[in-house]
């Protein structure tokens, strides 16, 4: 084992098998008599150090060299398309250190790991964080704002590189901040880092990249995979968009929506929705409030967490059952009842949607949902929780009448609510 | 107007149209001046009275007789089946009180509902509670179980009518409780109520019931509509089963698993996967613990939550982003980080499970992934967060030993976890 270190290509043999993959390093507390390696498929594999019969080093790691810049030369005949990096997988690269993934590419590596985007599009690229999406913060989203703002009118469209766990809450963030934008704000992201052979990092990248080129369309939405087949990407509106799968490159969905259009690497573009340029006046309302609150209810939910919500937030966001439920109807929860009357009393707002995700929710199919909405509760139709949440703090952030907050909140303001069709 | 009365069959003409339905109440706090009926697509409409130009009277609403029970005939040659009976739109009617939807249907009614019943199997009915399914509670499960347990011996299989919205809770309730039960037990209910002509219930029931005279399998499985035509239902492992639409009849859907089998009203049956009968020695663990909490991280969401969290429960299960993440590695989130540490150094167990519901979590594919593994988080495979958390509820209210609770939440015990494939 003396021979072989972190980083080494190496090859283990075992009395059964032979694993060859990347020396990781020790994760913190996990077992020091084990071996652990990244497999080609990007998966690590624990091998046991007393079966291990031979360590043979394949390649030795070596340090990789710093690239020379290319310099920014302008095809006049080209777009103009601004990528702005904020991290997350499609930016990242092993991390030797934790043997993990980490965020740690520069905008600049971004592109020259995609060199087919100098040949769609001249490319400027500005770094605005570097960060795994599972932390970024209202902080961060009106820094991403900012910097579209500041862009816009130079460039014929902007990428948004995003780490995938919260890309859809981001984009939301965004379709709202930045109504009527003249230009395609274009969220990408990527499920598998581009150390791996199924990366779906440049493939985004490319058809979002080409989707700004041929289109029309103006306004904000998620650009990924939308089949497991490097086919096509879908566009997806921006407050429609949801993470509905943990590993697999198609996994953004349009949730009570159909994507507005699918996309190839070529260029070609099918609409599945009509695009039309819109003519109203740009306005960026750029603040989120920390005073909402999103609470999920269960079976036999305590009250206390209903108190803690009511207490502790202006507004709320009650991810129901089915068509817009809570427990709040028998004996036992009538407690929970009696808290939300409270609140909205003092002028609290509750926000009724569905942890089914797909459908609408219903302010009077049943008894029990029209005691929700008659103690004014607002069902917020057919929007997801996520994109409710994000929507009612923006709607705090901007709008100081509390009335206007719960008219705008159930009216479509950017494509999160679909008119309601009778089935 | 004076005329036509709550209950009464109507015609409505304004200038442009003409409705038909039952003529509802006015739900409290609604506006006065709209005149609201039911229609026969089963959906209200309220129309201005100031445009209505004539009220005709179809039926005059007369209260319905009640039917003479029939007596219980046993025929030897079909097995015997108890259907359950606990509430919800598979047995409610409209309730002319209020212009919706309650739990109204005794268990006898609803198999006066669906006459095929009786040539499938001898239906024995009983009644558990009745109630809409938002409300029901841990003891409620329990007076279920109960039920079952006291019944299996005699009979061939049970069905449990049962509200959607939190059917598939209740099923990984019952799954968990009746570990190795010698014969089928089928949760079915009803997205659209028995008086609209679109409803599921009487489908549902017969293909439940045919599932169990024809199969050998045993366990708690869910019995929905497959698809939106009548055409099959899907039987899914109690425990794998997550309601995905707030109305559409198909809404029931194996996550992170395939239904176990597909059957018709027939009673033709398609197995989607092996069934072998268990011969493991049948265990009633019917306690389920109100000491746990469920948290869906966000964007932004605040260290007092997480606090209130780890101070009211002695186990959490966060709902995490992507892979399993939560918002605890950036300085502003470290404080999120340090309060789950202190909660598992005192004893607590955070279960991690990921709102994308598709796929499966991954204790190190990144390093913010390590960072909760290393601290003791429990990552729970391909669980969805609704069975994590009914597992944890359970596994506290059986099993003293912390250590096994934490070993029992990542070990398979009835389908909940499937083994990982590589991808």
């Amino acid at each position: 084992m003396a021979k072989a270190n972190i980083g080494d290509r190496v090859k283990i043999t075992t009395k059964d098998d032979v694993f060859e993959g990347i020396l990781m390093p020790h994760p913190t507390l996990s077992k020091s008599n084990t071996t652990i390696i990244k497999m080609y498929t990007g998966y690590n594999a624990g091998i046991d150090n007393k079966i291990i019969k031979k360590v043979e080093v394949l390649d030795k790691y070596t340090t990789p060299k710093e690239k020379k810049a290319e310099k920014f030369k302008e095809n006049k005949k080209l777009p103009k398309i601004l990528v702005l990096h904020t991290g997350g997988t499609i930016a990242s690269k092993v991390d030797y250190a934790t043997g993990g993934v980490i965020a740690k590419f520069s905008a600049k590596d971004l592109i020259e790991l995609v060199p087919e985007l100098k040949n769609i599009a001249n490319i400027k690229t500005e770094l605005v964080s570097n960060m795994m999406s599972e932390d970024i913060k209202f902080t961060d989203y009106t820094k991403i704002i900012n910097a579209i703002k500041k862009n816009k009118e130079k460039f014929d469209g902007i990428i948004v590189g995003h780490g995938t766990d919260t890309l859809a809450y981001t984009s939301a963030g965004l379709a709202f901040a930045l109504q009527n934008i003249e230009i395609p704000v274009l969220l990408v992201g990527s499920q598998r880092s581009p150390d791996r052979g199924s990366s779906d990092a440049a493939m985004n990248l490319i058809c979002a990249a080409q989707f700004i080129k041929n289109s029309k369309y103006n306004g904000v939405a998620v650009c990924m995979h939308h089949t497991t087949e490097d086919d096509v990407c879908a566009i997806i509106n921006g407050t429609k968009a949801r993470k509905m799968h943990t590993s697999r490159r198609d996994a953004f969905k349009a949730i009570n929506d159909t994507p507005i259009a699918l996309v190839d690497k070529k260029g070609k573009i099918e609409y599945l929705k009509e695009v039309k340029k819109t003519k109203d006046k740009f306005a960026c309302k750029n603040k989120f409030s920390d005073n909402v609150g999103l609470l999920k209810v269960h079976p036999n939910i305590d009250n206390k967490l209903f108190e803690f919500m009511c207490k502790n937030y202006k507004a709320i966001v009650i991810e129901g059952t089915g068509l817009g439920h809570a427990p709040t109807n028998t004996k036992d929860n009538e407690k929970n009842y009696q808290t939300l009357i409270k609140f909205i009393k003092k002028g609290g707002i509750v926000a009724i949607t569905s942890q089914c995700l797909y459908g609408r929710v219903h302010p009077d199919v049943y008894t029990n949902l029209r005691r929700l909405s008659s103690i004014g509760c607002v069902f917020c139709e057919d929007m997801i929780p996520e994109t409710a949440y994000i929507k009612l703090c923006w709607l705090f952030g901007n709008y100081k009448n509390k009335e206007e907050v719960k008219r705008l909140l159930s009216t479509n303001l950017v494509g999160e609510i679909n008119k309601r069709i009778l089935e």
